[in-house]
């Protein structure tokens, strides 16, 4: 705290890193990166691109990305945003559509950036409780609201609502925004992007993070009316022209051009994913049916917190929360089939 | 419009991209970029980075490169805040000190981007004239004020102030944050980063963009009191906590420490520059004295924007601003020897 500070920064708590511990190599299913790296052609292409022309600033439209966007959803480039990672794009999100006088809705369980972005722009915010079985009921969302955001497939839970039940809600809320955060969609549930031709209030938000390998470089993208993407582009006009730079540009293009790559990634992830649920309901755990790159699971019989300090100790890392109803889950990253082995004999060690 | 967009959208403008025209080959002296490419220590690392890894997120605290930007200037690691771009960096600066009731203070000729930002967050302005010889005089900023900030140099003038004036200023202004716009420091001004440690309300802001040839990897810093670095870390990763990808940590860590280079290539431009200046004056140009990679040069008899269209018409861009009181001068970005050397040619054939 110090005179200087804004009111704004006096409001906003200092932040504390996800765990990435230096002392021993782990085997990481903490932080939902993909254990494949991104394609071979994007890392040539990176190669290929690095030059002398860093000295010039980066396309400030970014319209080669853009566009291999917009060709790969067929949808015009007047209807894609890209952006510094999906958390900018996030955060231009809040800014564009949130900051008014009605307060934002979103899941109890969910993003956790979600509040924090509300506490910087200074936007109210009601919390909708998941059901009983964590599942997102949108239901529960036609209420007065400023806006609206839910990630799909949900996370920590990995739960996904299917299209249906999100196009009956558009059907009858064209009030405000409808922010759906498709970070993890890739990964098993239908992506809301062709209903963004129907309903101009409707706003996908993507990553190349997870599905793409590219957390390194990032890289987020929004999908929707063209009217809503001006709005994206005149508040990140208004504080930086440039957040992508020259590589992250390239590596964004080339990769989503590498569907085979993209597609043979996801399948492997996806079928180790349900290798490893086989094999953890054997160990007596319960699991969350998951469209994602993670599981979330519970024990039977031993707390979370206990096989996450034991996994800790024995070199694994995995995602704990200390927070009401989902404390006594484990949110595990899909790694590779070897990564898995090891984790899944390490709990049959643990587990009497 | 759209009923969608929040107040604060409405009243951004629509953003216009700095002229790049792809229709012929210009030479290119109308943005600062630097002539000279990246060091090749730079290129090279950047090469042997480009691996799987990429599917990794970055370091969020970006402390390597924080650690090598705190060795070369003598400062420690806390002093130091590190962003997406000088922009990045100014847009944090303005959320973090900026916003309170009082109006902030900067030069009514300056870096166009100051009231952007003050559109983007609400922040009431008053720009303080320059003196009638263009220079910035900071008697005139002892008023009340929520903040003060300036270029120095100053641009698009070029003109910089002694450190002596900017810290008999300081003695006298310790209640709003004072910071200081250093992106051109390296061209020939003194930089107020060793009076970061006797006045806590002092932040400077440099990029990696002009004396280190990376404008197409955005890195952006701040220099000041660790209370002032702590205010804009909690801004940061309130939106974003990875701006600066894996490959722009590497870019500015190794650039950096790469000081031979640095000091060829800022000398060299200095030098063209000088050179440049001598013939300009030849051809009845004033040139205001420059400390940048950029000169201001208003001609004795042909209008500014004349010379501008014919210059443009020939294959050469520089840039011209219809903007009160400097509407008759050129900014004219220093290139390589070459370059500069045909645009005096040009030039000699457009002057009667």
């Amino acid at each position: 705290m110090s005179k200087y500070w804004s009111k704004l920064v006096t409001r906003l708590e200092p932040y504390v890193p996800g765990e990435q511990p230096q002392d021993q190599q782990y085997i990481k299913l903490n932080t939902n990166e993909n254990p494949y790296p991104p394609s071979p052609k994007v890392l040539a292409a990176l190669k290929e691109s690095i030059d002398g022309s860093l000295r010039l600033y980066p396309d400030p439209n970014s319209s080669q990305l853009k566009q291999a966007i917009a060709e790969y959803y067929k949808v015009a480039i007047e209807e894609v945003f890209v952006a510094n990672g999906s958390d900018e794009v996030l955060a231009v999100t809040f800014q564009a559509f949130f900051t008014n006088d009605k307060p934002l809705l979103f899941p109890d369980i969910s993003y956790s950036f979600y509040e924090v972005y509300c506490k910087l722009y200074d936007i109210d915010e009601k919390r909708v409780p998941l059901d009983a079985d964590l599942s997102i009921n949108l239901d529960h969302y036609s209420i007065e609201n400023g806006g609206v955001i839910f990630p799909n497939p949900n996370a920590p839970t990995g739960k996904a609502l299917p299209l249906s039940a999100i196009k009956k809600y558009l059907e009858e809320n064209n009030k405000t925004v409808v922010v759906v955060d498709e970070a993890y969609v890739d990964f098993g549930a239908e992506s809301v992007i062709p209903l963004t031709k129907i309903y101009p209030n409707l706003l996908s938000i993507q990553t190349f993070s997870k599905s793409r390998s590219l957390a390194g470089s990032r890289i987020g993208y929004a999908i929707g009316n063209k009217s809503l993407i001006e709005a994206l582009e005149r508040v990140k006009n208004s504080y930086n022209s440039y957040t992508l730079d020259k590589l992250a540009l390239i590596a964004g293009t080339v990769s989503i051009k590498d569907t085979d790559y993209f597609q043979k990634t996801v399948n492997t992830i996806i079928a180790t994913r349900e290798e490893t649920i086989t094999q953890l309901q054997a160990l007596n755990f319960s699991i969350i049916p998951s469209c994602t790159n993670f599981v979330f699971a519970q024990h039977n019989s031993i707390d979370a917190e206990t096989l996450y300090m034991q996994l800790k100790a024995s070199g694994i890392l995995v995602r704990y929360f200390k927070r009401d109803r989902i404390d006594n889950y484990l949110r595990i990253t899909i790694g590779t089939d070897n990564e898995m082995k090891t984790f899944v004999q390490r709990l049959n060690e643990l587990i009497p």
